[in-house]
């Protein structure tokens, strides 16, 4: 095991949140590699001030492979995943990587299910949407997610049963979805979306809240531009193309730091050591201020791009300027000064 | 009277902006002190490194009784009071309340009556909406306000004077309302909001832009993510659960700070010693560019949460990371530089 | 030619960015001037910590009289245009100013029209939307822009080709077109508008990307805030009074930065020396992911404002708080510390 910051590698994929995680890196004084596929390699080479190593592949699935192992290995890296990371790489890639990765790969294993993952939030005691069976009347408008559904793309919005049949049993027969028992039928919660950054230390055995956001998301986002007649013969997508900055309610925060906190107690009951690092809990709040969460992240979220020099929250905990990416290193390089790197790579 | 920064302690209420009053008054080296009822105990009690004394109450208006006031006298405390104070305490508390308080508790006293309230913002000359009796005919749409409406509750949206009386009839005949002339009937302005946080230094002599923000409300802001024929049966509320920034041309700035000293001005005449530290003046901004102020607060808003790193107006006075909560210490601590106290606290 | 920062004095007309490019250049150790009307003097001097001269004028064309020149040449002064300069002063002005100019004229004189600019814009094989001629049946919707279109006013959205002929029709009867050919027909892009803010720096031949946001527009964000019933009888208008932040998806950005070259590069070819510090790309992104540039502006944009103190991806580049108006006066300072004025000078 490295000792000193001196010896250890940060290292991530080309996308996502990967230039926070060099930048933070950076500022915490460590070396900075980043795996990267070669057309996007022009675009991250205006940033090599940054990054001291790239390694170039043609398919991200080569992070797998010996040539990159070995060389992150050779280089003392620990390897930070982001969103794309499992998209990617593949479960599979990440679960069975010999090279050290910073946070949990059980927990990942779990984000990447998406019942699982609802059970682990509801047995935590987070408020969660109600989840409907298809072989039962239930009221509506609901929301439909596929297998696999990703970034805004993979779910739909149907106004009951009928619905939710038809366009499921459309998807089954273009071979889209293998069984309509595959999709997830959730209760559509009115309210306002609310994305909340974590960050749990092993090290310091402290739950933080680096920030929060909202989704910025194409065609929805626009359709508000064009003359009703106009917006109505059109169907609203919600693929996420970027984030907005938010702040809550203080009289809110201390049911998002609950949460927060149940989330981990969970978790690392559940999938033991359990949080290790960033995650995030993605969140509807109603108009009796009540907060119901739909999703989690088991890692970095694109949302903390927004705080790449702080976060109105982070600047609660840290007077300096303190990124998620930043904060990785932060925790990189406290375990590495108190000898318990084993305590946050899992 | 105190003398010292050492000799003063920053008091608040765990609500609202008390952890931006509690940051900031730390960063100017005062100690800190939360009143904070049992049950946000647990969550506030993460951020005691903000926070040197706590304060626990099972009701917030103990903030009244003896043994919390004592106590604040005898550490020299200065009561910064927020947006959740009065309808926490009540304006009676806060009116007899022995211990100093930063900012002025006429102003305050002014903002809890909807008519006082606006008949102070036509009398400074700053343009206002319409305001309606129900005795008349008038043009819709309105927006009709209650006694006591706060974040968003407690006001309606109706298109002409038959609903406006059929909803309030309704909500006489429920005991919810004693009079319908109780209600304030205003010209509904269609724009864009605005909300501006304004800091005027006595000691200075100064009137600074300190920030501005957008309030993220539920449900309307979610209301868009539902396809136009779901959303049509709903009707929006508008249940504020956060901000989100905003700057504004800066052609509209100076109408902004002509407004601000306009409101600065009258407040001295008519309730003097007038506007102490952070007040803020609430918009509607019109195709024309036109600004129409629909509210004030005279004190600190949570807008303000936004900016607890400085914001991109504070950056042109500060070249320092100046919050509203940073900024109010610094008064306190200039005040006390040049031994003019009794100038902040009213 | 002047050599040192001591030496030259940065100034700007008193509007748009003006606070913030003065901001900048203190920053940097310059001194600045500010032409400003008569009627905005009051606002500005509540900011003479950041500027060390006034010029007082009646019409901003006064910038063009000898008065001002002389005046301007004498304190060895450069001129810093923003998007408000030709409005103010006319094209005519600018290019035949004395004073020397930070930037590229003939880039701001292809940026006031609009046939041409949009013909850079192709050319640089940036995608932008399918142009339509008056003469030929199109498809709907589109946007109809006349000539000296400006933050969101001149253009409407139309369903089809009656629609369209019939509105230019009434704007020409009504005198406030000369001639339906004028107006310049869009394909309308349903999907979200995204802003970027880039700076290309001669000196360092190094393209930077230092920001973007998303435009807030009266009244169509205001329009949701209304009952669907109330909101269905008003046409949104789309006047620009303020930018929200924003970041986009990382793997977007290769593209934005791709757009960015190619429009330095054409820029470059067609009206040399080409971008010379800020510019701006004006997008939608729709939801396959696909960015279309619709505008560009060949000088600094009001949604920097946003950053006075760095953006999320200023840091990337500097670990400095870098708004762009301070990056403007860092490339002066870097252009005179090398004996390279004339590289900036255009």
């Amino acid at each position: 095991m490295p000792k000193e910051t001196g010896d250890v590698v940060i290292a991530t994929l080309g996308s996502h949140s990967a230039l926070q995680i060099m930048h933070g890196a950076k500022r915490e004084g460590f070396k900075t590699l980043l795996v990267v596929r070669r057309d996007r390699l022009e675009f991250y080479r205006e940033f090599s001030h940054l990054i001291d190593y790239f390694i170039e592949v043609d398919e991200w699935r080569e992070l797998c492979s010996s040539r990159v192992t070995d060389r992150l290995m050779e280089l003392n890296a620990i390897l930070v995943p982001h969103g794309s990371f499992i998209e990617y790489v593949g479960l599979d890639c990440l679960l069975e990587l010999e090279v050290p990765i910073f946070g949990s790969r059980r927990l990942m294993q779990v984000e990447s299910n998406i019942r699982e993952k609802m059970s682990l939030l509801r047995e935590a005691g987070i408020p969660t949407p109600r989840e409907y069976s298809l072989d039962e009347e239930f009221p509506g408008p609901v929301i439909v997610k596929l297998p696999g559904a990703k970034g805004g793309r993979g779910y739909f919005i149907a106004r009951d049963r009928r619905e939710v049949l038809a366009r499921l049993g459309d998807l089954v027969r273009k071979g889209l979805l293998e069984d309509e028992s595959e999709a997830l039928v959730q209760e559509f919660i009115v309210g306002t979306p609310a994305y909340y950054h974590f960050f749990y230390s092993p090290i310091m055995g402290r739950l933080e809240l680096m920030g929060m956001d909202i989704r910025y998301e194409s065609i929805v986002d626009g359709l508000r531009r064009l003359p009703p007649e106009l917006a109505e013969g059109l169907d609203p997508s919600f693929v996420v193309v970027g984030n907005i900055p938010l702040v809550l309610r203080e009289s809110l925060l201390y049911k998002v730091m609950e949460y927060g906190r149940r989330f981990v107690e969970k978790a690392r009951e559940k999938t033991p050591p359990g949080a290790i690092g960033p995650f995030s809990l993605e969140s509807i709040i109603r108009d009796d201020l009540s907060i119901v969460v739909f999703e989690f992240s088991g890692r970095i979220v694109a949302g903390t791009n927004l705080y790449m020099n702080g976060s109105p929250y982070s600047t609660l905990y840290w007077n300096e300027p303190m990124s998620m990416g930043r904060r990785i290193a932060r925790e990189i390089r406290l375990a590495l000064d108190t000898g318990r790197l084993e305590d946050i790579i899992a």
